[in-house]
């Protein structure tokens, strides 16, 4: 593990948008950034009030700048990791590409489809790295069942199914005294097109394509607030099309009483197929038709390498979200190194989402949206 | 259990339609009707061939009989179980219930809503008992969880989603050597305008209204075969509104290879939800927001009245299939020997799927259908 | 599935001997008796109180008897079925085996081990058969474990654990008034040595020797009661060596509060293990070393024969409790009708529980007793 | 989180002994250590050779010493962890205590009870903290689970079972070529009294008694190996008493094929019990007779101070061993801090495992030895 890792000789500087107090994801991106020893944490803009940026910044012990500019005005920094709410992504993101530095952004990439393409147009053209952290993604077990679909495990694919359940949006959280992040939540303007799609529909749609490896092509949504009065969407449940003419569907709801953040991704081929869910992230059910069922564990000596080097732990030993985020951190720097230092990456380490599927998510969602408007029929995703 | 059971004084007379070698669901409906000791079989038409009918019979011990017909005509009969071809549902509950006997029919009650329609308005004319026997909705613990739905225990519905799960198509059966069930099934003139529906969806769609207490009214399907080459259906994706606008999404494939029979149903509310899966059917998740997860079990001391009514054994000792459609056969004897006593059935006996539930599968096939027809759209589901 | 059933041309006739009202076991073994067709029930000596055996056998429409003495004198049987108390198992069997009769016995055979030996030779010397009621041992996926274990499968065998937890002596049930099964439980003459040895602590031996395929040759054993002021025993854990000075352990309690009948049986070999739970019955796990967990599954395609000839519906049809105590008189059936025909039986359909496993497990509470005796000092198992 | 934290203004720093090359616990250390912050990794004797000791150091961005003689001359620490072979932990703890350093130190503290206590004895006189690292009492559902019996939420305790199951001896590797952590755990005198209870069972026992909130008074134990031709021990089972005369269960052992590290730990009271087990380390399954079943999950909203105050992330993010083991190491720093500063320590971060606990867990190995060569009969545990 991190022999091959493009000898740069120090940890890169990283400047943190975002992720200030009462913020939930923000420790976990610090955390993921120092987990493995690649990254220091240099800076930060941890607020949009200069004086609270400041104290945040204190308390952790980072230089705290008021703005983004700012802050890379007064550092020299290889990357910027951006953490903000959602309607701030493009502006940052486009300030760091634009300044030359590579960025790892919390999903979605952006809030408009236009955007996000502008993105990675924008780090194509500058040969910069963008990591989306859809982090679901970076469970050595789904690498596990991505490499295994690819590898014709379970045969040509038959269908499909991703779910996301959460709870967080269940009561009637607009009647209460709303926190900073769930105000910005509650404002359409801020959270994007559709909250629940932005929330977790943009990871279950990843999560599903990643692993089918195939992009999502045509769909039907049926796209909404199940909790009365809101404005936002909290439910979402589509009919899908993979490239190939595949089918499948996506379920996604913040407004489940009940749940606890549950993931479930099954990919059905002509053979068998594969079911992973987050509650037990170091498992992976493997069921060929006429066969005794199998359940992988991470740690099992013949994982393939997509999933092999990611163990950081014997089996039986559980790993859990922080490893997992650590993991997008972690070849995201080997990406990095790479372009820093011309040394190639081990291949294995670029399967991260980038800004392509930051497009890819964002034209999901413009796609729902769109069949909403059209009465819930199915219309074309649009192309990357 | 049993005690205020009507009092005949003598055990029911049960013939036989269908249900004769190679018929899986045959044996079923046999030990069934003869596990509580309310039904005894006396006769049977148990093949088409009259020779075959005859040395089935025999074997059996029962009186064997080339036609339904004659079997009325050669037996005094109190009910007669329907267990043959789709196709030949109708013709027989007719001839039954016009020679004046009570029904128990295997699912789907017909191919055609008219034909349900027709069925349901003869029951009702002759006053005659019709049980279909949909046996997920017999199981104790889903009772259990209709009486707390009823009674509020998740607060006002908020989503409901059942999935019906079997890999027996998942190969391209058309090109073996094909039993004659198999023959039948893969003849859409004999299994009916959909075949995954009206073998496993006509379950799923009952299971979920049964719970939720309260029908689809309205739906967008994404219906078709997953299998190259097929012409009947194996695969069904949609998106549901039952009454009072609750979304839903119903999935059922006969075409997943590596799953085994397997039936979720999950029914969500504002304060909680419900979760029970076949795979498991002696325990109910209960997971109220906020709450520690509760799983209910078959036998628990508080159990309501519907579920506890049907419970065999205590706790700990699992009760399966076989039981709940014996709990199916118990409860129509008991509404057979009402209507034949004029005494009253205990009302929560009283709660087993009825030709109404017939017509209201056929209505949610076609349904179906017709979406399909329509590019997938959202179409209204026929009143019963 | 019984096409090699000797042909006896008619059913069997059973008289039975306790199991009247009040009792939990008693409709088991009715139902047991009927489930397949073998049995019919005739007559039943349902009561020591004379009044309520007639009455409890006019409720079931059977002969009723005050002793069976009478039964026997008034009956032509083929067998008898015994499920009275502990203490007069031993009285009833003799009789029924002097008299010719074969005989269904629930466990323990007796409550002295000199008993069952007598009971054994009897059985030996007049050929007849005793069918001993350990239904756990006739789950299929039992049967496949220990098919699996004898060919090899998990390799020499290093460790076998087995438990057995209930909770219904949990509270303080000799302060309740006290039902007529209770009361006989609580009294050490009826019960026998050991109330929770005799209840399920014979069950667990049994279980762990028949899929380990050797018995248990010493043991120290830690007995008693853990509820306080008890007299008899609740609790059990046991240091065992099986044959060929193989290790394990034994647990097993009445008085855990918040389990439900709850028996685990792990089986550990030199490559691999297996491992079957009672909540899951339908499942066996086996997990061969540097390999994928599988879950083999009750309709797998590959079972082998021992569990195959058991399964009475497809994979994902959930089997339980009644179908595994009707595999056992099944079984006893065909052997019966084995010996009265003089035609052979199935080989596999011998392998159920007999006398001989009675004075195994009296040998075993003996010793356990013994143990105790000595201080909790290892003892030799007494030879069968 | 933290807000108490003494205000030490800087990280601690620390020194590493053992861990390097090879050692699959040294880098679980290491990130444990700074996971949250409060030590910084200054200098490492990180190999008994010292070419290797520097090579490993360089590599870790560490100063590498040849000796902790030498690493003590050579820096200003306030800690040393030590993670040497067992046989080494004495001296090194002996030397750093007598520095006046405090110690972080892997299980088992020393290979003997008397070691044990003088390390006891040398830090109780000198004020320093000892942090012994059973990790699993790190986790928030385990400190849920002990401060729940705590509160009597089971009632009064009737028993208590724990095991710890692994494979890693399950093959003969007394006969592959040994890497250097296979060779120190083969020789006796280095490894210890018992390698299975020291590797494990001191684990175990750990676990048991700290949940169940009392010590082992007495046992029995059947140790030794179920490898054939082993010479050191890789099985214990033990029957124990608490503590106030509780029974219960001890079972370990690291020869059994197919398992994966799993740890079970029950405990059961008068009115109920609790479950849980390494394999699902998020969840505590509480189970009170007469009710449904709970599932506890870390991040509920009702959790006791002790579980809350250790939750990184919300509920339904799985976290895992790395996050068990740096909990240990923040609540090491915060006992650290507080000698340091003389500010008083949030009384809840002082409850991981002491010298004291090394001293019970060398006095269980002991008495464990003990009654083996008692032929297995009971004897009491040392006092600490």
């Amino acid at each position: 593990m991190g022999e091959a890792f493009p000898s740069l000789g120090r940890k890169l500087r990283l400047g943190l948008v975002g992720g200030g107090p009462g913020s939930m994801i923000g420790p976990v991106h610090r955390l993921a950034a120092t987990f493995d020893g690649r990254f220091e944490l240099v800076a930060g803009v941890l607020s949009s009030s200069p004086e609270r940026a400041r104290l945040a910044a204190k308390a952790l012990g980072l230089a705290g700048y008021a703005s983004l500019e700012e802050m890379l005005a007064g550092e020299r920094l290889d990357a910027v990791a951006v953490m903000t709410p959602n309607d701030r992504h493009f502006a940052a993101c486009r300030t760091a590409l634009d300044a030359g530095l590579h960025v790892i952004c919390d999903k979605p990439l952006t809030n408009a489809l236009t955007e996000a393409r502008t993105l990675a147009a924008l780090a194509e053209e500058k040969r910069l790295v963008v990591c989306l952290t859809h982090v679901y993604a970076a469970y050595p077990m789904i690498r596990q069942a991505r490499a295994m679909v690819a590898a014709g495990a379970v045969g040509a694919l038959r269908a499909v199914q991703v779910e996301y359940l959460q709870a967080g949006m269940s009561a009637a959280v607009e009647q209460r005294e709303q926190t900073p992040k769930l105000r910005w939540k509650l404002d359409a303007r801020r959270s994007g097109p559709s909250l629940v799609l932005g929330d977790i529909g943009t990871h279950a749609h990843h999560l599903a394509s990643f692993v089918a490896g195939r992009p999502v092509r045509r769909l039907a949504a049926d796209l909404g607030a199940v909790v009365p009065g809101r404005s936002v969407d909290d439910y979402a449940a589509m009919l899908l099309r993979f490239e190939g003419d595949v089918r499948g569907t996506l379920f996604c709801s913040q407004a489940l009483a009940g749940t606890e953040n549950q993931i479930t991704l099954r990919v059905f081929g002509e053979s068998g197929h594969l079911e992973w869910t987050h509650e037990r992230p170091n498992h992976l059910k493997f069921a060929l038709q006429g066969k005794a069922v199998q359940t992988l564990a991470r740690g099992d000596a013949d994982l393939l390498p997509a999933a092999a080097r990611l163990i950081r732990i014997a089996r039986g030993h559980p790993e859990g979200y922080f490893e997992a985020f650590a993991n997008l951190y972690r070849d995201a720097a080997e990406a990095i190194a790479s372009r820093l230092t011309g040394q190639p990456a081990d291949p294995l380490a670029l399967d991260f989402p980038t800004a392509a599927d930051g497009v890819a998510g964002l034209a999901f969602v413009e796609a729902a949206v769109a069949s909403r408007a059209a009465g819930g029929g199915w219309v074309d995703v649009p192309a990357g």
